[in-house]
């Protein structure tokens, strides 16, 4: 497919993002390819006449390249909202497991990508739902995780988590973190979680600084429903955080229902790197 | 499926194991179900009109029910070899995540097994191959891991992984397990590896002890081929061990090829008893 | 030395606590020992003439005895704020690390205490400061644990650790905790801190789901000087939180110094009970 | 105190080790320090005139200059049997926590320590023996750890410890790690250990792949005696390794003592260089 117009997410607030991002937007300029951005962005990369409303951006995009951290990638991937439009993530600080173009490769890897030389992976995504008296009062998308954490810094909570309406255990801890592939190498590895390929589909509940100490972290088949309720004395007292970006105060009954999202992200890559040579830069292994 | 015969496999070296074994013969005999053993385990038990063939018993029995730890288990997986037999396990001492059903209900149990009233779950296992100058040295099948561990207590090991052809580490470290789901909670657990759903097909790469601290558990599809080479500076240092049991010598050249096998284990359960169910009792959670 | 006046720390909001409260009372009472309790704890157990100030109590008791888990031992030990008196801690409900003498077993020890047969230890306490502007603006002493902790669920923190003034790391996690060994069973192990015996005076850093995968738990002599300062966008987004229960906001400038306290705890438990005989019940080993 | 005479440790089987080592010994020379390196070592190295017995290596040497890994430091300490020589480690590849000063930076800090610019620490050894029949049969000083293992790859080892003659537990495990804090960032680490620092003077238990997930690291006082026996079924499927170096096969019956030596290493570093700055660059924090 030819790429005719590129969306460009990026969050310019620090002035040498902004300089990248209006480089860029000169490069794909230059090669006749129409360039869209936020209206924020555009005006603080100082090009505010490729400004437009985020659903513009999302449904005339043919390739969205985010230009920031992990961060900014699944900012995109709400924006997107299960649009099936290939994403390309260039890393502008920070860890950057998503974000896998190293600045200093930039265009080489962009002209490739023009040139169709990539891959493509459908990336699974979660489907989180507060539900109140019945009645789902949220909802959301993660490419990465959802969390159930303490508000409160001192308290550990009670956290009860069935599988496809079977108990598994109640969780005392600081949190619960419930995560895809894809954010297997995020929150989910800082707590003790394992690496899960991003082509197995599948769904991890790993326990934060769990009191009991053989509660360990669990991958699920990703087709099954899990359920996830609290015991807090206090309403409000437990939050659900979808990638570590939107968070909802959970009241004492509200239960959190979480599967796969029927909505996935076309992540792209230049070809001839692998998902472990990722690994293998980012964690410095070797 | 009527069950007219049963296959019983037992270690009963242990006077009290060969009683339960009798006793089940003879719980058997009063049902009319035909019985066989191993030879060896039929002298034991004082009932040596049972022996059989590991052969014959594999090929005849309608159930096999095993009775011990979940080495006993894994013996009689490697002895079905992948015939479709439904096999039951039934706790004499140890942790045994395989052999879920305790002594003090066996019979009640039993008694519902042969009324049809169980849940029947398919288990990959692995097709592990020693290949030594292009050709095949040494193959197995394995239901819980293929292990690499260093044969001399003191060294450090180097051992290499590629999935797929694509090069993934290399792990300086005692040893490296890949794990099937079933094998998540052996070795794999001790350490450090997540539990693995069984309805979730998968291999597992888990480094013991890594060097490299940022080298963590990595759970990958089941589809993929991975192998495995060491660089030792001793023939026969290091060796390949099956499901704890069946140890193979490396030689330095040799590398080792795991996959999932296009054998599987039919392993049943009372209904009503959930995989949730037996990690809660075996980890004591709660 | 004879024990003559008993102070009972407890939180009888439970009906059975109270009563197990009241029963202990009228057992010192037939033994002719005075027994204090706080005013709120009296009133509730029924027994409102034992009641005392705080101070009386910590100043008048030869012996105290903590009915509860270990958060009610953590606020006697505040309550006691270093005064030399031995402490019996009798577990009702929860893990109880410090709380070491079961329900079934506390007329039994009591009698043996009495008696003057017990064993005693004297536990590090830490001292823990918020220094703003050059002034401290909190002051706390610690049995367990000081931690500094992020306020909003979903953020991470940047934590900078200096010893004896020089810098250790940058800790980018959920939080950090600075541990005493009596400790070191608490919050720490959730983290995946070590155990640290109770007779050695050492303080444990151990960070709280890092991202950094190599920062691990540290143990440092008890005669270092420790300083935590924090770089958060917020004023009042991270807590300082002392033994679990008293909590202060960090604003960004603010630091906080740990060292060892020159207050201690006399804990005393019934001769024949070790640290270790503990640690296998509470821990269930074997 | 002047240096006069300084000998050089190293295993110059490398070439390029070798150079190193004979431009170490001409940098000696032109300042008129005597240099002394044992025989296989000076012949290496293309210097035969240097070669000296280990015993007159350690009797006349004012410093020890150790040039390779950790592992040639740990044999160093072993000859110098408690001597209190001044040791500086030269960090000639591997990862090289007590080898800290970097080849680049070498003859700058040579220079240094010669003039007497450097911080000594004096690091704590354990002293083992192996008792059998109530004899010790074999008896070593370690500097970094006294570890327990199993001789054969695919057998988990039942280990129990006691503490100054309390019970501890019995690990079913790989092996059982006894470390000082110099060893702590060592196997120990691998293993899950925490980082001891080298100025608290500490004893550490840390099991290998223990089956039971709750049997952590245990952090002792260094003054404890420790004692470990196995039950094994064979004699010899045990062994005792010493520094990674030194292996004893231990019989079903044998217990291995552990305490804190009576001999230390005096470890010097060039000034302004702290552990946490080794330990920053080793494990590449931040």
């Amino acid at each position: 497919m030819t790429i005719r117009t590129v969306g460009i997410v990026t969050k310019p607030h620090q002035p040498d993002v902004a300089r990248v991002a209006a480089e860029l937007a000169d490069w794909f300029r230059e090669r006749r390819v129409r360039t869209l951005m936020e209206a924020d962005a555009a005006r603080l990369t100082g090009q505010p006449g490729l400004g437009a409303t985020a659903g513009t951006l999302a449904a005339d995009s043919d390739l969205v390249v985010v230009l920031g951290g992990d961060g900014t990638l699944l900012s995109a991937a709400r924006l997107l909202d299960g649009r099936d439009v290939p994403v390309l993530g260039i890393n502008h600080g920070g860890l950057g497991f998503l974000t896998a173009v190293p600045l200093e490769e930039l265009y080489g890897d962009l002209a490739r990508v023009l040139a169709g030389e990539y891959s493509s992976e459908s990336r699974m995504m979660l489907d989180a739902s507060i539900v109140r008296a019945g009645e789902s009062v949220a909802r959301h998308q993660a490419l990465n995780d959802v969390v159930i954490n303490k508000g409160t810094p001192a308290r550990i909570i009670e956290v009860e988590a069935r599988v496809d309406g079977r108990y598994v255990s109640t969780f005392r801890a600081d949190g619960l973190i419930i995560s895809t592939p894809t954010g297997s190498t995020a929150y989910n590895m800082s707590a003790g979680g394992p690496i899960v390929h991003p082509d197995l589909d599948a769904i991890l509940l790993t326990p934060i600084c769990s009191h009991t100490l053989t509660n360990r972290p669990i991958v699920l088949p990703a087709n099954v429903g899990v359920v996830v309720t609290h015991r807090s004395p206090d309403d409000e007292s437990v939050f659900a955080t979808v990638d570590g970006q939107v968070g909802v105060g959970m009241k004492n009954s509200d239960a959190l229902y979480v599967r796969m999202s029927e909505r996935r992200l076309r992540l792209i890559a230049p070809v001839g790197k692998s998902y472990f040579d990722v690994l293998r830069g980012k964690l410095k292994w070797g």
